[in-house]
């Protein structure tokens, strides 16, 4: 609207009077009582965790924020402006920016949306001004196919009462009594006069009748108020959020902070957003522990933080990190926000400064019994506390989420010689699951359950099913280190829902857009149904791989179970007749007992003998023999293999994405059949080694058959359309 | 192949023996044994059941099934035939049919395909050529869009050992000792030659090696086995049935008969499958009691029903139905098939035998206090006896389904006059919720929890969010009978992740394809989170609208909560001071004594009129002044008003949807100009009753309009790509 460009006082009038800014200072003391960062501080703080990502990377940039608008929501054109203006110019309690910030990721900048609820306007409370404003902000981002960043701190949806008819209306009082009761509230004809010259005749709705004494008495049968933001309107500006946030998870990155405390719908857009980084001491709530004690009828609860508090949302996977302060609350975001594409769909952000180079073995091997599945992809220390036994990932770039809950199961991002990668392993170890008292509940114990390594539990199945879900949309590839021995199908366990949650696995593995690698480590087992949810046929686009380590084993029962179904006393009898001479001598010969003893003596030895022959089948050998694996991958050179495979198959798949495009309606048999025309080599003949650089070198060659197969599809397509007309 | 047709016994030798019908009546024993009906005679209680829907309506048909042929897999071609051939030749143990059923809403035949495991073949497991075989049955009900009814009776995947080295293996014991133990297993020469003898060197993988007694030892390092079915080849074949099914559940009605027992992979595609019959005594289980004892190390369990029997699984939301045999699932099977479309996206199948006309009040009318919402759905006798009180829905049209689960929410699917519709409803009774008591772990109780009417619980949030995906998936609109006073907030609620399953009811909004009316009941309330997830915003495409009787009432909290924080004694103060003179002039008298007596004698009184006060801004009127409910529909006359505006929205949607297809591209306004355009007359200006006579009458002017628009749109399209050559 201004001939003059978008500078800080832009959209002011001439004479308009800033603000002190002690004004500002008031209201940063009012959020820091509310144990949050004033809303108008959150770039700053941005800023500063920008600045720590780039420690230790060179050419860092002087200021890391190289552009930063303030969102305004022109509520007549319903258009949502870019301006310069002062800080705490906002009349409403919801502030938004455009961002381009530089990561050691995207150097020249990357653009994100962050949106924050200001605490210091009716206690960050969301009415409909709020709510219209952070939906248009939400949808640029997903117009943009940014990352939406939500600082949450507020206290739900706005409550109030209508002001102009409560100086005067009236009451019909049962005989005139007040002490009797009443009857109805009124306006009488001056109350209605009155309300009119206000300009408030819209205010009520009333019903005229004509009392006892003769009077007119205005009935109020409903209360309407003529400020907006007093009820159902804000639960329908909720509403519009939620659903605005339901549809931006699918479409792009978001994720929220909890700071200070997120009420009601607060809470639900944090999880609507699914990223969830919860600061400690900031809980999210839908009813305050007072109104719930009130409810209960007695002092049950002492505070906010025993209903919502990271000792309850961290532990049940609604809260993926915790952080001590917003700082490192937002330098967490920095971090996650580093494997993510600057756009949905875009390229995968490639690690620039990446000290781990992806031609090494492995260094860490898991021993035989229990251990920690982190090392596999961390590394670890050798027991000599100075030798470094490397993980599978690039040095120091694996990022645990989720980790309070469910701790069978082990979900995070790491980088594959600087390839941002999702990560799900599984812990072999036995750990203790912590249910709490409720204390509202007399009758509830806080309950320690003892959860096998292994084993997928109801909770663990719902988060493997969970985060593959949220690394899909990140737009990542994802490798699954697979260990599991089965679904756990106790009684409690079936009753907890295993089912649905195990099939979520399945259902969210069928949609996955990027390649899966499932790998089996070293001594690694993977059975029954463990095996089923995760097999490379689930996914019908072939994003799914597996591979196993010559070490590992995988089998519809373990060998036990096998032998006592197929392979039982009998059988393994048999068996010892044609190897053990003497028992078949004796056996012979006819003496019972001495046959009868052998036997005896003899049969743990050929029931191991029988796991022996049941375990061989369990083999790699034998996988890749039934093709349900690509090929066995040792442990050590792993890195090495699956940085190649990676890799490759992400060039590949781009290049079979632009044939696609240019030639819609192609069956995947059909673009790999053109791709291999184009690069004259059949694919199965490319070492993944080579892919890229082979790729690199035909590039023209593609280039110009893609213009080709664009005007050969345009043709076809109007030679289509001309033939319906 | 057969140049004669696919008679009876096509494709069989001409010097065929035919099985005598005693082979199939040992098969029928050993099925009936396992607690299953024989999978060949399933299409004959398929018959009975459907015999049994035509009870009562005129001009049933002799036979209702107009055409059955058995489906075969050409294993080579991988090429699925239908074939006339005798019952029981199946080789493998899935059989499966596509059938042409006519039915009451389909007289002339509606298609689906019946998949089913033969028991009698290997127990039912699943191996490789049975799962290819139920892929490629489910693949061609996706393809041509038809229900899929999966009869799950099995043993899980099919485990073995390889046959062919089991009786030439040798074992190197420790020092030629048996009893000493062994090192490993191998085949000497000879062992080498009789396999290859046998046509099976493939069978072994060995390492030769040379003996202390110089001779030489081929260590078996994995046994592969010639024939398919004996592990990880099970598992994969599972993984492919298992995704296949999670993408069927996506594009077509599925429906799982549990009977018999369905183990592992059978219990997870009931699952995957989502509507789930489970016939009494019929266990899903993910593993056996008998080997859980073993792993438990002690006699814990008794049977597989404690573990996955209706008492488990109708009560987890596993299974929707319970059924006392095969016969009764079938006929839930028909039931529930009734509500649906024959093929997906295609038009609602009416009733066209419905008694009840949709053109009459409601009779029953809820009290104030606790009642059964189904009264509302479905009608009740009235206390006298005698007099039918009807319900909003078409007399005996509700079907109920996970009654077993979270009891605090209804849901299932009703007709409004003839018109299929999906069903939400709130328990306003309290109930109890009874957790069992795991006999696996000692420190379990059975918990009896009670649950209070008009909440939602992390269970029935999963409940409600569960069946609006399904009635979705099932192409059906929605009616939600809204009466929720919010989410359970306590620290158990919080902690078993009710924001999780809450945000579900949202997502699930966001996708829904039809009409979905939320509708607040007599005397309802919805609240805070309640409202907000099922506000009609989260719909962005219009599908979600709002309705209220004029006795209900809507609002971020209920009036008592508003009042304590926004009416608070200070300013209930100065309205007594108002109203009362004789309070006002105690206060101006000075008399403190006094006018506190009086303040004290009326505080309850004013307290009562504040809540009136906040009372009267929950009403409809202001819900209707705020636009966020359509208008106020009294509850007599909601069938009326629904069963029009549900007619009207459908043809509208389907105008709408023609529309969109001859123009893809066009935003919904745009479209909705089009049509307006063609009937010559605003949508907004079209009352409900008339807009299907509206639209009929237009008719030949919309199929006019439509093939210009195809026409524009081609040569739009054509100039488009010919710009781009």
């Amino acid at each position: 609207k201004c001939l003059f460009g978008s500078g800080r006082l832009n959209g002011e009038n001439a004479t308009f009077a800033y603000e002190p800014r002690v004004a500002l200072q008031t209201r940063r003391a009012r959020a820091h009582a509310l144990q949050t960062t004033f809303c108008h501080d959150l770039v700053a703080v941005f800023r500063e965790a920008l600045r720590a990502s780039w420690k230790g990377v060179p050419a860092a940039p002087e200021d890391p924020l190289s552009a930063v608008s303030e969102l305004v929501l022109d509520e007549e054109e319903d258009n949502l402006r870019e301006t310069q203006r002062p800080a705490g110019t906002n009349k409403i309690g919801m502030v938004a920016w455009l961002i381009t910030a530089k990561t050691p990721e995207y150097p020249e900048g990357r653009q994100l949306v962050i949106i924050a609820n200001d605490v210091t306007i009716q206690a960050g409370s969301f009415g409909p001004a709020e709510d219209r404003f952070f939906a248009a902000a939400s949808k640029l981002a997903r117009q943009r196919k940014i990352p939406r960043l939500y600082v949450s701190a507020n206290s739900g949806a706005r409550i109030g009462l209508a002001t102009e008819p409560l100086d005067l209306f009236q009451v019909k009082f049962v005989n005139n009594d007040p002490t009797k009761g009443f009857e109805y509230l009124y306006l009488d004809d001056a109350g209605m006069e009155k309300l009119n010259a206000k300009g408030a005749a819209a205010s009520v709705v009333t019903e005229a009748t004509v009392a006892t004494d003769g009077k007119r008495h205005h009935v109020i049968t409903d209360v309407i108020g003529l400020q907006q933001g007093l009820g159902v309107e804000c639960l329908s500006g909720s509403g519009l959020i939620a659903g605005e946030t339901s549809r931006a998870t699918q479409e792009i990155f978001t994720t929220t902070i909890v700071t200070g405390r997120s009420v009601g719908i607060g809470a639900y857009l944090a999880r609507l957003g699914e990223r969830v980084i919860q600061v400690e001491g900031s809980p999210m709530i839908l009813t305050g522990y007072q109104a719930l004690n009130k409810l209960l009828g007695r002092e049950v609860y002492t505070s906010n933080l025993q209903l919502g508090g990271p000792q309850i949302m961290y532990r049940n996977g609604v809260s993926h990190l915790t952080a001590a302060d917003d700082l490192a609350a937002m330098k967490s975001f920095v971090r996650w926000l580093s494997y993510v594409p600057s756009a949905r769909h875009a390229a995968l952000p490639l690690s620039l400064n990446n000290q781990d180079g992806w031609d090494r073995p492995v260094g860490y091997t898991p021993p035989k019994g229990p251990y920690d599945p982190r090392h596999l992809l961390d590394g670890t220390l050798a027991e000599d506390g100075k030798t470094w036994l490397s993980g599978i990932f690039d040095k120091g770039s694996w990022q645990e989420t989720l980790a309070g809950w469910a701790t069978s199961v082990v979900v995070g991002r790491a980088r594959l010689g600087g390839i941002p990668t999702g990560v799900i392993a599984v812990e072999t170890r036995t750990l203790e699951r912590v249910v709490p008292a409720d204390p509202a509940n007399p009758n509830s114990n806080e309950q320690r359950i003892m959860e096998a390594g292994q084993v997928w539990y109801p909770n663990s199945a719902h988060k493997t099913a969970q985060a593959i879900a949220d690394i899909n949309r990140e737009g990542l590839p994802l490798m699954i280190l697979a260990n599991w021995r089965g679904f756990s199908g106790g009684q409690e366990d079936m009753f907890q829902q295993i089912l649905k949650f195990g099939s979520m696995i399945v259902d969210n593995l069928v949609n996955f857009k990027q390649p899966v690698f499932v790998y089996l480590p070293p001594g690694a087992e993977l059975r029954g149904g463990a095996w089923v949810v995760i097999d490379r046929t689930i996914n019908e686009n072939g994003m799914m791989e597996m591979y196993a380590d010559p070490t590992s084993r995988g089998g519809v029962l373990e060998p036990e179970g096998i032998v006592s179904v197929k392979y039982r006393h009998d059988k393994q009898r048999e068996t010892m007749l044609r190897l053990d001479s003497r028992y078949a001598e004796l056996v012979k010969s006819g003496d019972k007992q001495a046959s009868a003893a052998r036997e005896k003596e003899l049969s743990p030895i050929f029931n191991a003998i029988a796991v022996a022959y049941a375990d061989l089948h369990d083999k790699t050998g034998r996988m890749a023999a039934m093709g349900v694996i690509r090929q066995a991958v040792p442990w050590s050179e792993s890195r090495r293999y699956f940085y190649q495979r990676l890799r490759r198959r992400l060039v590949e798949e781009k290049s079979m994405e632009l044939i696609m495009q240019a030639r819609p309606g192609w069956s995947s048999v059909e673009a790999r059949t053109f791709l291999e025309s184009v690069i004259q080599v059949g694919l199965e003949d490319v070492e993944d080694g080579d892919m890229a650089g082979l790729i690199e070198q035909k590039q023209a060659a593609l280039v110009e058959a893609l213009e080709g197969l664009k005007r050969d599809a345009a043709l076809a397509q109007i030679n289509a359309l001309a033939a319906g007309l």
